[in-house]
């Protein structure tokens, strides 16, 4: 059925087809190597004046061989091979030297001089070509996949996505590496535990629980490489990343944020070194995501000077407490009752083992037991049954009692102390984010390795089954979420950064960005890491190809560190305040209309050339799509206010206004994360010099933009920010971005830099 | 922020409240009832014509109280609580005395009369509510739950579900709330293997091993309800599921469906006792989808009358073979090689172990170790090397060898003898589908029963936190999949009517349905279960809430028995086939084109009534689902026939216009499961005569339709199928129909008559 009509190829040009054909497939050439190649075509004898134009013609970096041409190059090898013990390894020039006798038949003795083939070597060599192959291994091989600079692709996109602390991140792989931590898949739970625990301590003894604390506690005060050494850990075991997290993120960083002096001195550099083992105890079972609403009690007694914790009731236990059994002391939260008067959810230091290991009384421990995945943490239920405790162990940064027994606050709007004392979780959600992206980044580089190897179904080259990640819904299924990764892990960087710059500032906007993009970050972690399983048939499902457990352990995310779908409120919630106290209170509605008007007259205006505009060129300007993005948050944010204010003038309860429009702002809160993490991708991007790197990325940033646009393309169409047309054309070049993406998919996730060692999938080596 | 315009209510009106409160939210009343009611109220002494003609308004079950009335009356309960022991339990009328007392002041002395008490009484008697009650409890009850007729809404919902052969899903539910049964979480692979196969066994020893083979050999001879037990199976532990599937349906079905009756004598009696297991041994480690390249080879040596199973390679060994390890016999697939020439895929028993259980010489069998889930299984992988075997081990009904050695088949066409062969796979596939649908009805019906008891946040009466079900995003996140699994469900019972009915008849189209609801039942599964355990927050992590099992286990149903994507490729190739005969091959394109244009005419014809068209009846009306079910795909049937017609015309190659237009297959094979399931669906409903289960599931019906266009609202606004305005109508009337549903969710998931002993699930009880 092959239907060829190309002219046969002149024994000359055939002599030097090995060498153009790896040539052009495998490598970029310097211009002094172009014009080597050059002058030595045009000056050789062996050569006709036919055969020489038709090389030079390919010898312009600038007009590379078509695929019809790449094709036409194959069908002759093909051809020749057919005549020829294609199984034999030569070089690349006795390879063209042979095909040259086949096709000029036996009589013709020009291809027998030593001259011609030492003049064919030369080329070769100048080319760096020196390697032995056989006819039928040039063949087969995967012409898409440039072996030769993919090592210095890849280390030119890892250079780039990891920009942030690269330093560290190798430091923390290079010990992950050891063999003592091996990963493995263990089962039963308690053996996991101690695993898990051992681990912990020897990350500690290499100081990398101390990052966060100053060093007059032995830390080492680099708290934004805290967070890079976090998720690192996130290549390795994840139930090791959650331990590590627990101790000195959620209980050492509450201890230090929370408390003060007496408590830093006490136990910051014990607990640095995982020898004060705790937990943060605030989730109870009937409280979750309202945690102003926790039922533990914390009242201070003055004839004692002490404080009792309780537990009033079953349900307020506090649940999920990741080191309950192996740690000995808590950070509780509760209710803080001073002379009768509760102020509001308070830390308290609440020791729940003495020193044999055995339970202080009064705590009460219940194992979680098994869960989806992360089996090596100890999670547990705790009750504390009216357990009395020195009033030092208040962590009184921002609420103290005072000798008088009275309660005193640098913060008195309770509110407002209230939101300060869980920006504590904001350290943890940048976390959680960036942990789950990196998971997701595994999931991707098992996939994706596995995906150019496995072959199934015969191609129309009927000499091997082709690889399944040539098919078009493979790449729709695997390039845009790789993109994604890609551009959400930037967003997180530049978060980080500005999180570890703004410490003691502003929070508000930091605490908005990061619960959204701990949200769809984790949400996007999810769904690719399901994709990559799936992607991978059933070799996926097996647990030595890591999706149980990046799949088991990475799904709580959503859930923890706030509710994913609670964390999107919060933020749509926090866009609405800034755009209210963007303008007057008064006239407020008013501007509102104006701005609304304004945004739909725009629309209409430009409507005529954009909404229609098909043009390769438009679709592919990331101006295009920063107006998509722009455009979507500005008519969501208004159109919400619009709806909210309306409902409050016609008297509905607030609350029901909410729930009126609760699906509304989860849409907003989704725009806003995607435009963001467009914004934060594109700067990275175009600061990006690196000659490899920078038109990848740019591939990159295309595929994000178009596949987060087509992904919603229901509501630009229904707000006819684009028309039909436009909208097919946007999957279409989206489709061809995926396409011409493929070659470059292996670069992108070795540009992950995740050493095999962590990877440890049997599908994703060799 | 209360906004109480009301007038007060009258001591009279307050007596009756509470009855009236409890009557119209939580019964449906009969008309002797009304009746009843009504000649009390009216004959009331106590009671002023005010009061009458109030109370009589509302009971008129055609016109009951709104929402505002409903409100109301909370609001005077409330108000009167606070000068009240709210927390006494009390009888209704005693409570309606106690709150007309404190209306009216303590110097009315009506209210102390007992003839008043006796009235009020004898009307909460006529309505059945005489259990006591406090105010408190009154108040904090979610009215919006029926519990009265709860359980006959969810019989009506059960009986319209199990329709299919609800007889033996009872049984076979019966049978698994044995306490032998109990659902446990085991972690070691070998201690739950043991289990799961103790388990088989007494299933086995019940008789469900043999329904699908006839009654000589001591079956049932009842096919259907074979898949009926199966996919009841599911409510179970899937691992019991699984190898329930491997023992009968996959080593029992291919033994006998693709044997003869040698075999069937031989062996049938012996494997549906679970005393003789075996496996079935097709994929192998380097070709799962394309089971048609499969290297094992079973050549006949006419010398010995034998043939020669052989495992060539590493990874030609069988791989994921379910029962690898327990079983002692296989059904392996191989190419059958008789007098040097290959005959394509054949079925060859094997025997693997001898009778004391040691393994026969030559066969190699691995453990595939863990796995995401179906740790209860035992998979391992098999190499068979050079294993001699009877000839009469073929499996001889479609290709045999006969005395003199030579290759006979009833089937001529190789390619028609494949698929013919491979048709046993169809069951599997009917099977599966039904066993995940039933998976994410255990899912739901967890995340329901929890979502509606666990409260987070406190609404505007705030008394209480609400209920979680409340909330939109909530109702968005379960019912629209609710109504999705009621519809697939439905569809697949269709399918596997038509399935048992045609047995030995043309399968073709079962084929492609069956590949298709496999498919995309499975993803909805996939999607179902991850979103409620999601929507269960942290509780949703645990195993004893059994998430844990039903992700993991239910994780590779999108893979095996035909990988989903590969299905629905399978899917849209039938459908083109289909297309193309239906018309002679001649005119096909003119006749193609002539459809297109007469289709594309149609929408722009209907355009300006059609495609603004908001109105909530035509939105509500099937006929509009019906209608855009079917323009999609035949539009999408239509072009996708023109563009590979195109593609061929220019001579592309066929393998590459397969590539280019393979994300459209998969876009018409979605388009077309949507649009069976649509039909099936909406036929079971309307023959739903029940009064209680009727309008519920035309609700249901809408929810699935409206959901399912909404979610591909991208492809009908490209299209111009409907503007924006029509699109956001369809998203508005989606939310308003999901908020509708919420009274009913707990009845909808009841319905799906899951008892709680196979839920097992510690939040979905109590």
């Amino acid at each position: 059925m092959q239907v060829q009509t190309e002219q046969p190829l002149s024994a000359g040009i055939v002599s030097l087809l090995p060498i153009f054909y790896v040539g052009w497939s495998d490598t970029v050439l310097s211009p002094s190597e172009i014009n080597f190649i050059r002058g030595k075509v045009e000056s050789s004898e062996f050569l006709t004046p036919e055969d020489k134009e038709y090389l030079l013609k390919y010898t312009d970096p600038l007009h590379p061989p078509s695929e019809e041409i790449f094709r036409e190059w194959i069908h002759a090898m093909q051809d020749i091979s057919k005549q020829f013990d294609s199984s034999q390894k030569k070089s690349l020039s006795q390879l063209g030297i042979e095909m040259a006798k086949v096709t000029s038949g036996s009589e013709d003795n020009l291809w027998k001089e030593p001259s011609v083939l030492r003049a064919i070597e030369e080329i070769q060599t100048a080319m760096g070509l020196n390697s032995n192959s056989s006819l039928n291994l040039l063949l087969k091989q995967d012409l898409r996949i440039n072996n030769d600079d993919h090592t210095v692709k890849s280390k030119a996109l890892n250079d780039f996505i990891d920009q942030r602390d690269i330093a560290t991140k190798q430091k923390v792989k290079a010990v992950l590496k050891d063999p003592v931590f091996a990963k493995k898949h263990i089962a039963d739970k308690e053996v996991y535990r101690l695993q898990v625990m051992s681990w912990l301590q020897k990350l500690a003894q290499q100081g990398y629980g101390g990052y966060a604390f100053p060093k007059k506690y032995g830390g080492s005060e680099r708290m934004g490489e805290h967070i890079t050494i976090f998720e690192s850990l996130a290549y390795h075991d994840l139930s090791l990343l959650i331990k590590f997290g627990v101790q000195f993120g959620l209980f050492g960083g509450a201890l230090y944020g929370l408390g003060t002096e007496k408590h830093h001195k006490k136990y910051v550099e014990s607990l640095a070194k995982a020898e004060l083992l705790g937990n943060f105890a605030m989730t109870e079972t009937g409280h979750g995501s309202n945690v102003r609403g926790l039922e533990t009690t914390a009242t201070y007694q003055p004839e004692t000077d002490t404080i009792i914790v309780n537990s009033p009731s079953k349900k307020s236990g506090k649940e999920y407490i990741g080191n309950a059994l192996h740690g000995s002391m808590s950070v509780v939260f509760a209710q803080l009752i001073v002379k009768g008067e509760s102020h509001g959810v308070h830390g308290i230091l609440v020791p729940t083992k003495d020193k044999d290991g055995n339970l202080m009384p009064g705590v009460e421990i219940e194992d979680c037991g098994y869960k989806i995945g992360l089996n090596g943490v100890d999670n547990g239920r705790i009750w504390y049954h009216n357990i009395e405790v020195p009033r030092d162990n208040l962590l009184n940064k921002y609420g103290d009692i005072n000798d008088q027994g009275e309660y005193t606050s640098p913060i008195k709007n309770p509110n407002k102390r209230f939101f300060t004392m869980l920006g504590a979780l904001v350290a943890g959600r940048v976390c959680v984010g960036m942990a789950g992206i990196n998971a997701a980044k595994s999931a991707l580089a098992i996939a994706v390795k596995h995906s150019v190897k496995r072959r199934q179904f015969n191609g129309k080259n009927s000499l091997e089954e082709i690889p399944i990640m040539d098919y078009p819904t493979h790449q729709r299924r695997l390039i845009p979420r790789l993109a994604k990764v890609y551009a959400y892990y930037m967003s997180m960087c530049r978060l980080a950064d500005d999180y570890t710059a703004v410490q003691d500032g502003d929070m508000r906007e930091i605490e908005t960005q990061a619960a959204g993009l701990k949200a769809m970050g984790t949400w996007l972690a999810t769904d690719t890491i399901q994709e990559c399983r799936e992607a991978c048939g059933g070799k996926g499902y097996l647990a030595e190809n890591q999706f149980a457990a990046l799949k088991g352990d990475s799904d709580i995310f959503t859930t923890f560190e706030g509710d994913n779908t609670v964390l999107l409120q919060l933020v749509a919630k926090g866009l609405l305040t800034d755009f209210k106290q963007s303008f007057h209170d008064e006239g407020a509605m008013a501007v509102i209309k104006f701005l609304y008007s304004k945004l739909s007259h725009t629309m209409t205006e430009i409507n005529p050339i954009y909404v229609r505009n098909t043009n390769i060129e438009h679709l592919s300007d990331s101006d295009f799509y920063d107006h998509a993005f722009r455009y979507r948050q500005e008519k969501l944010l208004i159109t919400l206010s619009t709806r909210m204010r309306d409902y409050l003038k016609k008297r509905i309860h607030p609350f029901d206004a909410f729930l009126k429009c609760q699906n509304h702002m989860i849409a907003l809160a989704k725009a806003y994360v995607e435009r963001m993490v467009f914004m934060d991708f594109r700067t990275k991007v175009e600061a990006c010099k690196d000659p490899m790197a920078r038109p990848l990325l740019d591939q990159v940033l295309q595929v994000y933009s178009l596949s987060t646009i087509a992904d919603d393309r229901g509501w630009f169409l229904e707000n006819d920010y684009f028309a039909g047309s436009k909208s097919k054309a946007i999957r279409r070049l989206l489709d061809k971005r995926c396409q011409e993406l493929r070659p470059e998919v292996l670069a992108l996730v070795d540009g992950f830099g995740i050493p095999d060692e962590l990877l440890a999938a049997d599908i994703a080596v060799g």
